[in-house]
């Protein structure tokens, strides 16, 4: 008897998955922890050489004066937001309509800190300086997310980065980084992290994206502005007694995966390529700027689902375990982002299974 | 060359430590984890089998119809509070003056939450029927410390609760629990947990106290409650992608100690009779009704200090790693939880201890 697999349920089984590090399981903690000794003590609400170390390594990678290890990206990024709010006495942002405080944290940054957020830019395109220049009234810091996610991972140019950072420091606006994929983005702005950094006031990096570890962020400002998260930080319930599962395994992964940002970007451009020589598929962006894209197929859900699912079985390649239908119904997308996996799997499987979807494609699209 | 020694140094030196379980460092959660096969799966922003089945368990064990895994209790207990408010349209709670959400948490409550706290009892006295009763103006919740660990660790006696309980139930005023040490209660109240938890409306109870794991808390009450929790949860940053070192470790050292609650709690009575024998020192409680009670010096700080450094150096026995000076400056003290460790020292240590603490105090106390 055949019961019909979901496509999570395909793309599981197959041997072959060009998308990120590896299964988000156990062994992902234990791998970390196989060489740290069991008598390292652990880090005591916030103080403590585990945390000290790592804490200060990454500002030094940010170019910040200091950073602090936050669970969240969610807890690091509204404490910014408020400590620039409180700074200026003006509970006022600004940032993209697809701004993760915006769409996934369940109006967190309203319901808890009543700051108001404009927003910037059109739904389909990064901010512009323009955008900053036009904003009616007063704010106190502007948020920018390179890259931008919910877009497949757009970038302004840098040139326009300096641009809007150097408006912002002349009106007296914080300039705030969700630099939840930043080092994603270095090999393409060919600059280094503080590079970047140094054109914001404060920054958030997250440790499991493009780092793969298994939860944490670090927020990075001044002295007196990471002071101050710390106080933030307690209220919001982030300061545990132990933070170590976090701390460790980010250090232990960043160390692995940061250099290969390079090759995570050029498989990036490599694969997004194969699907938009594929019919009724474009990526967004055409050309990645980062390790990330989106799949945007011009055939509703319905008819790609068992594409997808046909194909992962007879190649043994996954693509994605997931597939999201689009506003209108008759298109679907989902979301890439190359890690460990890609570089490892044989050429040819690649080849093979990008052969057999443009006949696939080819076929549905008749 | 000599340096002196802190008393902390001392104590990590000792052999023979009565207090807790051992060591906070890395191996706490290398022994969680021995056991635990790589390929299970991480929980996913508080989805997947290895968060609900440990909700479900605890759920039971509280007979709550639903209980959420939190980071923290700071970040339980202020959301458990937001919505009982929420829901009664008061932003108004009573809470024991030295309530955590008072003293240790940065006000997260006020400044996040906006809710207003009454102080109920004397500092130094259990909360009793009388402070409710005669509370000014209407409350949405009361929320009680079982037991009150600012004071050594008191409780209320089982009617008194019932009779706060009830009176709530009357007056429409919701009833939480702080349960951060409500395991450690159980063998005293003669109950079991969910006969405590059946008089409160929302139970918090943590995993790093008696349980003795890493961190992280449950919040546990009706499904619509916990429900609420969640949504709460993601808006102050706590619902991370993997949870699961926290809750793996959570349910193995539970698992292990919970069975112990006992023994830690006859260890604390034989303990503090064995302080109230000395000179010049007195326990609080005399009697402990948990795992827990305080150590209560009536001479200076500086006197009491040298005393135990030059005790744990030639007894090989270790009190306390900190002393705390009290207000007045002419005493001190300290706290001590019975855990693992207790049970597994050899009496003749102990009594040799103590009869050299004793030795100690009156030298000091001519």
């Amino acid at each position: 008897m055949n019961t019909i697999k979901t496509l999570a349920e395909a793309f599981n089984q197959t041997t072959y998955s060009l998308t990120i590090h590896g299964k988000r399981n156990i062994q992902v903690l234990k791998d970390a922890f196989q060489e740290i000794e069991g008598d390292l003590a652990s880090d005591m609400y916030g103080a403590g050489s585990v945390i000290d170390q790592f804490q200060n390594k990454m500002a030094k990678l940010l170019g910040k004066e200091s950073a602090v290890f936050f669970p969240s990206g969610t807890m690091a990024q509204q404490i910014a937001l408020r400590i620039w709010c409180d700074q200026l006495g003006l509970p006022r942002v600004a940032y993209h309509p697809l701004c993760h405080l915006e769409i996934h944290e369940q109006d967190g940054l309203k319901e808890l800190h009543h700051i108001e957020p404009v927003l910037l830019a059109d739904k389909d395109r990064v901010i512009q300086l323009d955008d900053v220049r036009n904003i009616t009234g007063d704010i106190a810091c502007l948020l920018l997310e390179l890259p931008q996610r919910e877009i497949g991972g757009q970038l302004p140019s840098f040139q326009e980065l300096e641009a809007i950072s150097a408006y912002c420091r002349e009106q007296g606006i914080k300039l705030h980084l969700d630099g939840a994929r930043l080092f994603e983005i270095l090999p393409y702005y060919q600059k280094s992290a503080a590079e970047v950094c140094q054109l914001f006031d404060s920054v958030y990096i997250s440790f499991y994206k493009g780092i793969g570890a298994l939860a944490g962020a670090m927020l990075a400002g001044g002295e007196d502005f990471t002071k101050q998260s710390k106080v933030w930080k307690r209220r919001h319930g982030g300061d545990l007694i132990s933070l170590y599962p976090y701390i460790l395994s980010a250090d232990y992964y960043a160390e692995q995966r940061l250099p290969r940002m390079q090759q995570y970007y050029e498989g990036a451009i490599e694969l997004a390529s194969l699907y938009n020589d594929c019919p009724a598929v474009t990526t967004l962006p055409v050309v990645p700027v980062s390790n990330m894209f989106h799949v945007h197929f011009s055939l509703p859900k319905a008819k790609v689902e068992p594409i997808l699912i046909s194909l992962y079985e007879t190649t043994e390649v996954g693509l994605s375990g997931s597939l999201r239908e689009d506003s209108e119904t008759t298109t679907c997308s989902y979301e890439v982002s190359i890690g460990d996996r890609y570089a490892g799997i044989p050429k040819d499987k690649i080849t093979n299974a990008f052969k057999k979807l443009d006949e696939l494609l080819r076929e549905a699209a008749l």
